[in-house]
């Protein structure tokens, strides 16, 4: 059985100290680098001064195998990290063509004035292996020096994730052989962390030692990873599926999918095979859940459109829910949503049709309808099915609450 | 002048390094550490294991007047941070009757059984000053030893932020009697951050050497961040905020907003000035623009709701979108989408309208018109005014950038 490699991560940047800007890269170079069987060991962010950057580069180095440092590429004044790094590998710098040729490439795409700042970003230090930025102007260099793979990239998160993704993960493995690391992602929704560690606490104690389970929740849905790390036996992957078969059963209905499929695009799916068009109603949930279905590439092939009907008379308007029933049951009601969704179908010609309608505060919330009280409803040509719930985290994450809650009502009730 | 002191923070957890958890505590402890005039030097997470947190403890102590470490308080086995400081700090553990009660009194609360491993977790090193858990069982530890702040916080971020408002910041504050530190943000949208640079290079050389200048970039946004550090002189809020006209300057009306102010919060905030109404015609855009105008709080003042056009039969149905514009110059053109904010204008009753149209992708590009290709527009009562660009990051980031323009349109083109 092989060496785990030790990973260290070195973010670099005053804003993030400062607590302007939160560290995510972090945490998805983390999960990648994890998905190879390598370990990472310590996460260091700091500031954009050279002593301190040199001092997190000698200790990291003490410590790891390989050390991927993002920030301070950018073109302006306080970006350092490439001057740093050219002075740690005692280097020099000298211009790239090729990232000269991608930097120019980029402006003439925007057809932009190249500045002299620009072009300096294709100066590298002669001991790097550049890393080609696919996105941007800066960028990213690899470093071998004693023993310990040194990476620079890009603190851009769009940028830094093209690169690790295209180049950094593949050469990585490449150049540690990695032990054999085996992920198996499981999906659920409707059930919260705690309901479903009870259902299946005993499959997961029954699991190999070398076999870990993480729970990897998100506002009512619930991403399952078991990870297997090698433990010299054959067929890693094919022992780590069958414990598949009995967590299915455990969860039933609970599991939309397995491996990384969002749910917008697991119901998306659903409506593909079944071959239907849908279409949205939406009040508290604000363009969120349209926003949800058409992220999946390809969702132009069912989703044909939504009605943002915020106001009392584009409800009436738009979606002929009718006043007396406004009137009556309040704008926040099953009634309504009931309306909407069928008002969807008529006037959007679709086949299905999703309507939300609460209050997602910090404002409106009355005695009898508080903040975080909302109505959903679905809607296709043999039922309406409408649901009233209460959550309350803040505007954002009701929102988001809710189009969870919806998608998966809607994966229950298409005609099957 | 008076020295700041430094601070290092600590977050525990594997859940960190797999990148499970994005570590979104150091961003907050930053901030207010900040405003205390207490300079943040590094962020460090490391794993639950004994010998890699005692290590980042001695590192840590080397560089830092004040450790606070989060993380690892709870009442499971993996919970080693109590026991560790214990030992670190030579001490034993005592029950601290003040705890207990408090975590009764939680369980009383929520009339649940009280166990074992809850009344545990009011002993407390007798080394240390407990800190009051308000919100949960785990209490915060205070420690001074040679010379060195500890301060241990549970890792749950509503009961870190609590701890640290209520009881810990005020205590840094009348131990450190900390110097000043400022900070200045002005937002800008419309120019990157080079030619910003560029804009701005003599202005910021001529800074003060305690004043300093980030820039903190996000797809068509720039972020600003002036700082100034105590330099013993009356008045450096004052001195910070004379440098605000000259960038004005030369800046002009790329600046919309100074201080901590979302773009879509700025735009709203104009709309409720000239107490105008608006509303969306969303092709490419899917809902996006829509969400990001409503999850503004008491964006219902002015968003009246929209039309998601995905299909050309709703944009002609919904938004009286003529067949022959389609026809002539098809779906993503700016005669289109000057014909759906029009149509949004009459079908929403709406004074203002936005109308986005374009190839997000990754599919559905042509030669003529490749993914990216994108057309914008804003109408009001007295003009229409469209605009196209070409912008390829991928189907996500294309939206957002897409969001980021057309809000900048609205704000330019808004009737003074």
């Amino acid at each position: 059985m092989r060496q785990v490699p030790n990973a260290e991560i070195i973010t670099i940047g005053d804003e993030l100290l400062y607590g302007q800007v939160v560290d995510t890269n972090s945490a998805f170079m983390g999960q990648e680098l994890g998905k190879l069987g390598i370990r990472v060991r310590q996460i260091t962010s700091v500031s954009d001064r050279a002593a301190e950057i040199v001092l997190a580069l000698d200790a990291a180095r003490e410590r790891a195998d390989v050390v991927l440092i993002t920030g301070g590429l950018g073109p302006t004044k306080d970006d350092l990290t490439k001057h740093i790094l050219t002075e740690y590998f005692r280097s020099e710098l000298v211009l790239h063509e090729p990232s000269l040729r991608d930097v120019e490439g980029i402006f003439a795409r925007f057809n932009r004035p190249m500045l002299q700042v620009n072009r300096q970003q294709a100066y590298l230090p002669a001991a790097c292996t550049p890393i080609r930025n696919a996105v941007g102007t800066a960028p990213g260099m690899w470093f071998e020096d004693r023993e310990v793979v040194f990476v620079s990239m890009p603190g851009v998160p769009f940028e830094m994730k093209r690169m690790m993704t295209d180049i950094v993960l593949p050469k990585l493995k490449e150049h540690f052989h990695t032990a054999p690391i085996e992920h198996l992602v499981v999906q659920t929704v409707g059930l919260g962390e705690s309901f479903l560690a009870e259902k299946i606490a005993d499959w997961e104690d029954n699991l190999p030692p070398n076999f870990k389970l993480a729970y990897l929740p998100n506002l009512g849905a619930v991403r399952l990873r078991l990870t297997a790390t090698d433990d010299g036996l054959p067929d890693l992957r094919g022992r780590l599926e069958a414990h598949l078969p009995l967590l299915r059963e455990r969860l039933g209905d609970y599991i939309f999918a397995v491996g990384e499929v969002s749910l917008e695009a697991a119901v998306g799916q659903l409506l593909v095979e079944r071959n239907l068009t849908i279409g949205t109603a939406e009040s508290c949930t604000g363009g969120y859940l349209a926003h949800k279905l058409t992220s999946v590439a390809g969702s132009s092939r069912y989703f044909l459109g939504g009605i943002l009907a915020y106001h009392n008379d584009i409800k009436i308007k738009q979606l002929g829910v009718s006043t007396e029933t406004l009137a009556t049951h309040g704008a926040v009601s099953e009634a309504t949503v009931c309306e909407m969704a069928e008002g969807a179908r008529r006037h959007l010609g679709v086949d299905v049709a999703l309507a939300t309608s609460g209050i997602a505060g910090p404002d409106g919330g009355t005695p009898e309808k508080p903040v975080g009280t909302i109505c959903i409803a679905y809607a296709d040509a043999h039922q309406t099915i409408s649901k009233q719930f209460s959550f309350d985290r803040g505007r954002q994450l009701n929102v988001e609450y809710t189009t969870t809650t919806i998608l998966n009502l809607l994966r229950q009730s298409l005609p099957k």
